[in-house]
C-alpha cells in the first residue's frame, strides 16, 4: 500500500542485494527504517522484539527465517531446531506455527541439491499467497461494507482494534483490506482508530497506513470504543485475529473481546478477518485452550514517542516501585462474532461453519 | 491518607498562612506539589485544568472558589456570576453545580456583615462534609468486601477504573473507600488499577494512592479488564460516577462503561460509589440526558513521563496530522450496576431505590 504516495510490502527478498528487508515496525509512525535479516538470530529478534509483528507477517518472516537458517546449514535436524526456536517467539499466532511446519513438510517431501535455494522460493511463494490471501479477504470484506452503504448511504463508520492492516501482513492487511478496497471503489468511509496499549499499534501503525491511504479515521483511546458505539457512532467493527479457534472463539489484541461486547450490547455488527492459516482446528474452546502472551512489564510502564526537539524519546509512565501485568491477547466468545470474514468465504462463528475450511 | 507516612488531604485552608492550598495533581506522581488558591481566577484554572479533579473534589474546590471570589467583590451578583463561571468549567460532574447552587442559595437565606468570612466557613464545611460522606461510603462499602471475604477466604481481586479514591475528594475517596477501610481491617487485597486513558489517573493516582498505603496492586492498560475477569482473576469491581441519573445510568470516567459490559458477561459484581451530591435527580435517562465533556484533543495525542534524565517530559505519540477525540465520560446503563454504594446506604440501580435518597 501507499506510503508518501510509493507503494511499499512488510518484507521482501531484494535480489540485487541478496537479501531479505523489513520494516522495523517499531519506530513507526516516527520513522521509515528499512533493515536487512541476514541470520536465522535476525529473524528470531525481528518477531520477538516486534520489529514485525501481526499473525500473517510473523508467519511469513518465520518462513524466511527458514531460509536464513538453512544458509548457516541445510541440515533437516537444524532446520527442525530453527523451526522450534522460531515458534517459541511468540505463543499466541497460530501462523507462526502454521508456517514453520508448512516448509518443514515441504523440505522433507522433496529432494533438493540445494535446499537453501528451494527453501527461498518456499519463502517467496508463501509471502506472494499472503498479499492474494488479504486481496480475497478485501474482496469479500467489500461485500459486506457495500451492504451497509447501500442501506445507509452516507459515511460508513467503522471502527478497528489494533492493526490489522497491510503492516500486519505482507500487504492489503486482513480487517483493512475491505476498508482500502472500501475506498478505492469510492465508499466514503471514517475509521475509529483505537490507541491499543500497551504497544499503540492502532495510533502507530493503522493511523499511518490510514493517512497515507488518505482515508479519513480519528484516533480515540481504548477506553472510547463503548461511548462511541452507544451514541450511533459506529455502524460496524472490524478486527484481525491471532489465532481461531474451531467453534469460533477469537483470540486477538488485549482489548477487542471489550470492543466485541460493546458492538454487541448496540446491535453493531462485529466482524473479524481472518486468514485461513490463523484458524487453529485442533483447538475446540478458544476461552480454555489459547495460551495467552505475557510480555515484558515495561512495555506497559515506558512509552516512547517524539520530544519538543523531535526525537524519538522513551519516558516512564508509572509511580516508582509500581507493579505492571501486560497480558497481550484475549479471547472473543463466538457468540459476540457476527462473521469470520476469510480469503474463501465469508462464515459464521461456530464449528460447522468453520470446520468446512479446513478442506477447501 | 497516607504520603511517604504523612497524612494529607487534596485542599484545605491554611490558617496560618490565610490560604487555601491543593495538591497540584497534574504532576503525580513524579512530583507532590502544594500550591495556593488566591482569586477565583485560580479556582477556575485548577478545575478546568484539572490541577484539582473528581466529581467531589471539584465541588469542594468550587466552594471555595465562591469564598474567592466574594474576597474580591460580595455582592450577591458577582457571586452569581462567578458560580456562574464555576460551573462551566465543567459539564459532567454534577457536585460542582450541586456545591455552588448550595453556597448562593445559603448566602441568599442569611444576612451577615462579613459575607466572605461566612463563606469561608461554609466552603470548610462542605469539605468537612466531604471527609463524612466519603468516609461513611468506606463504611459501607466495607461491609460487601466482608462478605465477598467471608465466602473466598483469600486476597479479594478488586478491578477499579480512572482515580476514585481520596484524590479525587478530600480525603479517603469513593471506590477506594471501602479499600482502605477493609485494608485496615486486615482484609487482604489486591487490586487492579486500570491505566484510564488518556489522563492516566489510574496509573497516576490510583496506583500512587495504593502505593503510598501499602496496598497491593498491579497496573494493567485500559484493554486488559476482559481478559482478567475472564480468566476469573476478578472478585468485584468498584467504580465512582462523576453523575448518576435517577434510573441508575453511572456517568462515569471513559471506559467505565466496557468494564461493566465485562463484570456483567463474567458473573462479576460492579459496584458504584456515589456520594448522594453526585446523583442528579432532575435526570431521569442517564444516557439521553447527561452531557459528555469532550476535551482538547492532545490529551490524547500527547503523553507525559519521566524522561531517562528524571525530569518530566512531554512527547507526542501519534503521526503527523492525525485527527483524535477525547470523550472524557461515557454511561453504564442501570442494568450492568449491581449495587449504588452512598454514605446514607446500599441502593439499587434503579428508580424507586435512588429517589428515596433526596430526602433522606
Amino acid at each position: 500500500m501507499l506510503v508518501k504516495g510509493e507503494n511499499l510490502t512488510t518484507i521482501w527478498f531484494d535480489n540485487t542485494e541478496n537479501k531479505v528487508k523489513i520494516i522495523d515496525q517499531r519506530l513507526l509512525p516516527h520513522e521509515l527504517k528499512i533493515v536487512n535479516l541476514t541470520t536465522l538470530s535476525d529473524s528470531i529478534y525481528a518477531i520477538k522484539e516486534m520489529q514485525v509483528r501481526g499473525a500473517p507477517l510473523i508467519g511469513v518472516t518465520a518462513a524466511y527465517g527458514m531460509y536464513l537458517a538453512s544458509k548457516e546449514n541445510s541440515d533437516i535436524d537444524f532446520l527442525i531446531q530453527s523451526g522450534q526456536k522460531l515458534i517459541a517467539t511468540r505463543p499466541t499466532a497460530v501462523n507462526l506455527i502454521w508456517s514453520v511446519n508448512k516448509v518443514i513438510n515441504k523440505i522433507k517431501e522433496s529432494e533438493i541439491n540445494n535446499r537453501s535455494d528451494y527453501m527461498l522460493q518456499l519463502a517467496n511463494n508463501i509471502r506472494q499467497d499472503d498479499i492474494e490471501v488479504c486481496s480475497k479477504i478485501g474482496d469479500n470484506g467489500l461485500q459486506l461494507l457495500e451492504n451497509i452503504y447501500k442501506n445507509k448511504n452516507s459515511t460508513i463508520n467503522i471502527l478497528t482494534h489494533c492493526n490489522a492492516g497491510w503492516l500486519a501482513t505482507v500487504d492489503w492487511g486482513t480487517a483493512l483490506s475491505p476498508i482500502f478496497k472500501a475506498n478505492k471503489k469510492n465508499i466514503p468511509i471514517h475509521v475509529w482508530v483505537d490507541e491499543t496499549r500497551p504497544r499503540n499499534q492502532g495510533f502507530n501503525l493503522t493511523a499511518w497506513e490510514l493517512i497515507n491511504e488518505n482515508i479519513s479515521n480519528s484516533l480515540i483511546v481504548d477506553n472510547a470504543g463503548g461511548h462511541i458505539m452507544q451514541k450511533g457512532m459506529v455502524d460496524v467493527c472490524i478486527t484481525g485475529t491471532d489465532r481461531t479457534a474451531i467453534n469460533g472463539d477469537v483470540c486477538n489484541k488485549i482489548g477487542t473481546y471489550l470492543k466485541a461486547l460493546s458492538a454487541y450490547d448496540n446491535n453493531i455488527p462485529f466482524y473479524v478477518a481472518a486468514p485461513i492459516s490463523s484458524i487453529d482446528f485442533s483447538i475446540s474452546n478458544g476461552i480454555k485452550n489459547i495460551p495467552i502472551e505475557e510480555r515484558d512489564e515495561k512495555e506497559v510502564s515506558y512509552m516512547y514517542g517524539l520530544n519538543s526537539k523531535g526525537t524519538v524519546e522513551k519516558i516512564s509512565i508509572t509511580p516508582k516501585n509500581a507493579k505492571c501485568k501486560n497480558y497481550s491477547f484475549d479471547v472473543t466468545p463466538a457468540k459476540y462474532i457476527t462473521k469470520i470474514i476469510t480469503e474463501k468465504k465469508i462464515v459464521d462463528a461456530n464449528k460447522s461453519s468453520i470446520s468446512d475450511l479446513e478442506f477447501l
